[in-house]
């Protein structure tokens, strides 16, 4: 078995070989558009760094990835990884089937949250931490669902084999009392007051393992909740097989989305086709590194269809698999039918499959994806390269860092650290530095993204004795 | 036990940090030489971003030399270099003490080599090496030494406890005929014919074993020569002690060798003593990133006791543990003197017991000082900053490496390498590029450092079986 010192080591080594090209390739950016003109030389040798830098970062992670492969402890890492999915799932089957259902304690959760797919998964997500937490069977009302009027169970296994109703009893609202038998609980957004085990927590008696294992526990966690949720009916899991011979499915692949649409300029900013194929380049060019030749494939999964047109016209050299027609029934008007569920139940199955995930974190569709793909490695923590946000779950306490490495600010936009300080982490600008909050000083700004860690947070929770 | 792939794969993350730092850091500088002037600004911000990238590199390679600690083998290295040690030292004492030393094959080495003390021990190792390779018993020839009249036994013990006379049967030259009972040997640079086992290679027998603990297999394997040479007799071993004791020994100490004198503009080119601080003041802050402080010595030796008075000057912020006296001694009148030897003597011990070299491998002084060294760890191959050369063994066979990823040359001066090519490897330019030929295309020139890795020699010798 691998000490927690050395996985935490391991991942923080191969997090910061990103970080330093990150740094530099920004850097020397910074310095070529601030050159004068005449001086094409010194820009043309800039871009020679740029090219031997990406590469040499590429042998770096092909090496530590290389190194974990061979270190002796991957054998294990599985085992581990099953064993704890086993039990989390075990827990959940055992929470969703009480022997005497009618006096069971329930949960209520509606699925009519206004918004998509990917945040009304979120959202059943969180009613059902808050009833692992509580001990209570969720029951989930989906009736008249606006992406399927019939509901969620004519779609996925219901979230109960045997306790589906929350009965006639006296239903309260949240927080009820202790003693309330049915609790029905609003959207995070509006939930008071909030207990202290809503994401990014992890169960307590759980998180010395899943810190071992897992690069980011809380996605971890987050993604055995869809595991549970997602088990597909008979019909969803023959379409999701005929959808993947149809599209020719074959890996390694990686996983592209292309939020656009309404998301663009309202929650996110627009990102060109290219700058998401300069990441999926650089994935290939690592596997590559050592004169394999792969054969380049994307998943291309968008709202809009002209993103897939647009990418097989300008590369010719990828296949890319995808569908236009399931991309164009993702417009706003056409999105909440039955055939557009089809669609991002596909998409989002086949993005968590891919090898490798290049997309915005900005939207719920990609974060639901990179959730899923956790129960397929035991650790996919860095399997994704997002323009633009970090892993966040809607509605979360604040993400914590710890310094380990001081930083005296290098000028006013800059945050002081002192080897301790704990830093609420708004993002990462991808250039070597985060912008964050220190929680000692209350003062907020940039810092170098290497001089801090991820503190993971616990929750005291039920632990499902005998279970 | 950690595979011989993990223990590749992690020196080589280790190595390649260093270098990805060498090269960004030599290219900032040389885009900050380049520009013109009224380029206050951008001057000030490459020298920013080369204080935070140095900062950022020391917090990786802390962070690997953590992870070794950390990984579950550090108790196995241990162990296996100790056991490798003792079975090479059994080896070699079982070969000086023939149980019939009238009728044992002999080698016979002079150490009348026309040159340094460093030179000379390196003479009788290879001298050591063709005995143990040849079966044959080596007879130093000592008497009327330039650095002590006496001879090698009045220093350090005697390379045999009961055969050291080569009697007055015949001896012939190298190569002598099988039944040759006297060998006498001329030094490695007029040797012929050359045998296959002279270093760089080390023997097949170990090399599995080599390979995994070490990271310079033959530096391991002339430092265990080193080692059964330099037993101290009772004199000397008092002496060194009391040298310790009097210049106050503590560490951790870095130890840094500045030749000087006939060397300069000879053999090597003139180094400041400020290129020499940058690497140890490197080193500690890479000891203090996370925080703890650390007092900073050095051990300065040198030939030249001005060297030492400047250091103090100009680091009074520094411990600095070194005796003008010694250095004096060392200039080229006195050098071969018996209170110079106890100088180069005690040099060298201390130098091999700190914690870090920072020298110019140019100097056989330091190279026999970082060979000593691999006799106190598990793997000292990287415990070194040298300023020019990289290590080598004057008169040794080709260095090669062998190309890992290919490389398209990016000027008229680069080699172009395919994945599997042999280069014979010239030196490192230390700023991310080496020097060498592809043994394929004939062809010379740079390449990147990262793009190949060492090419372990082996040769076929007797494996002492029962020893
Ligand atoms: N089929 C498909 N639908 C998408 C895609 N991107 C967005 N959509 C649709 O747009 C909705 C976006 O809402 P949501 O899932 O909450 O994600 P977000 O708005 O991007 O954070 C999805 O649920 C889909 O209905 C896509 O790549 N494929
Ligand atoms: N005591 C002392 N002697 C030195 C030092 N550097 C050089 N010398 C003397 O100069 C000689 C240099 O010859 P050699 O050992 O062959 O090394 P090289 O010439 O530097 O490759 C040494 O053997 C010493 O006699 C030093 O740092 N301390």
């Amino acid at each position: 078995e691998p000490s927690l010192e050395y996985e935490l080591a391991r991942r923080r080594v191969q997090t910061n070989v990103a970080e330093i090209w990150n740094y530099f390739s920004s850097e020397l950016g910074k310095i070529r558009k601030s050159l004068g003109p005449n001086n094409a030389d010194l820009e043309e040798s800039i871009q020679q760094v740029l090219l031997q830098g990406a590469e040499h970062k590429r042998s770096l992670l092909s090496d530590m990835e290389h190194l974990r492969r061979v270190d002796g402890y991957e054998a294990w890492r599985h085992k581990e990884a099953s064993e704890l999915s086993d039990l989390v799932q075990r827990r959940l089957h055992h929470l969703q089937n009480p022997s005497d259902c009618a006096n069971a304690r329930k949960l209520v959760c509606k699925l009519n949250k206004g918004c998509g797919y990917g945040c009304q998964l979120h959202h059943v997500v969180y009613c059902f931490i808050v009833a692992y937490a509580t001990e209570r069977t969720l029951i989930l009302k989906s009736r008249g669902w606006r992406y399927h009027k019939g509901g969620w169970e004519e779609v996925f296994k219901p979230v109960s084999d045997s306790c589906h109703d929350a009965g006639t009893a006296n239903a309260y609202n949240w927080p009820g009392k202790p003693n309330t038998q049915v609790l029905v609980l609003p959207i995070i957004d509006s939930l008071m007051p909030r207990p202290p085990y809503l994401p990014l927590a992890v169960p307590e008696d759980l998180a010395p393992r899943l810190k071992r294992l897992h690069g980011d526990p809380i996605v971890w966690w987050v993604g055995q909740f869809l595991k549970y949720l997602l088990r597909p009916q008979t019909s969803t899991r023959d379409f999701l097989n005929s959808g993947m011979r149809n599209l020719g499915w074959q890996r390694p692949i990686v996983g592209v989305h292309v939020r656009r649409t309404d998301k663009v300029g309202t929650e996110a900013a627009f990102h060109s086709i290219e700058e998401y194929m300069t990441h999926v380049e650089d994935y290939y060019r690592t596997l590559e590194i050592n004169g394999t030749s792969v054969v380049r494939r994307i998943f291309l999964a968008s709202d809009d269809a002209r993103v897939i047109e647009e990418a097989r016209k300008k590369y010719p050299q990828y296949r890319i698999v995808g569908d236009p027609e399931v991309a164009r029934m993702a417009a706003v008007s056409t999105r909440y039918t039955d055939t557009a569920l089809n669609g991002i139940i596909l998409d989002i199955h086949l993005l968590s499959m891919s090898d490798y995930l290049v997309c915005t974190f900005s939207s719920q569709v990609c974060r639901v994806a990179y959730e899923i793909m956790q129960t397929m490695y035991p650790n996919a923590a860095d399997r994704f390269k997002s323009l633009d946000d970090i892993y966040y779950y809607g509605g979360q306490n604040p993400h914590n860092r710890r310094a380990v490495i001081a930083h005296k600010p290098r000028s006013h936009e800059d945050l002081q650290l002192k080897v301790g300080d704990l830093v609420s982490v708004a993002g990462n600008h991808w250039d070597g530095n985060s912008k964050g909050k220190n929680t000692r000083t209350n003062q907020g700004g940039l810092f170098p993204s290497f001089k801090v860690v991820d503190k993971v947070e616990t929750a005291k929770l039920p632990v499902y004795n005998g279970v």
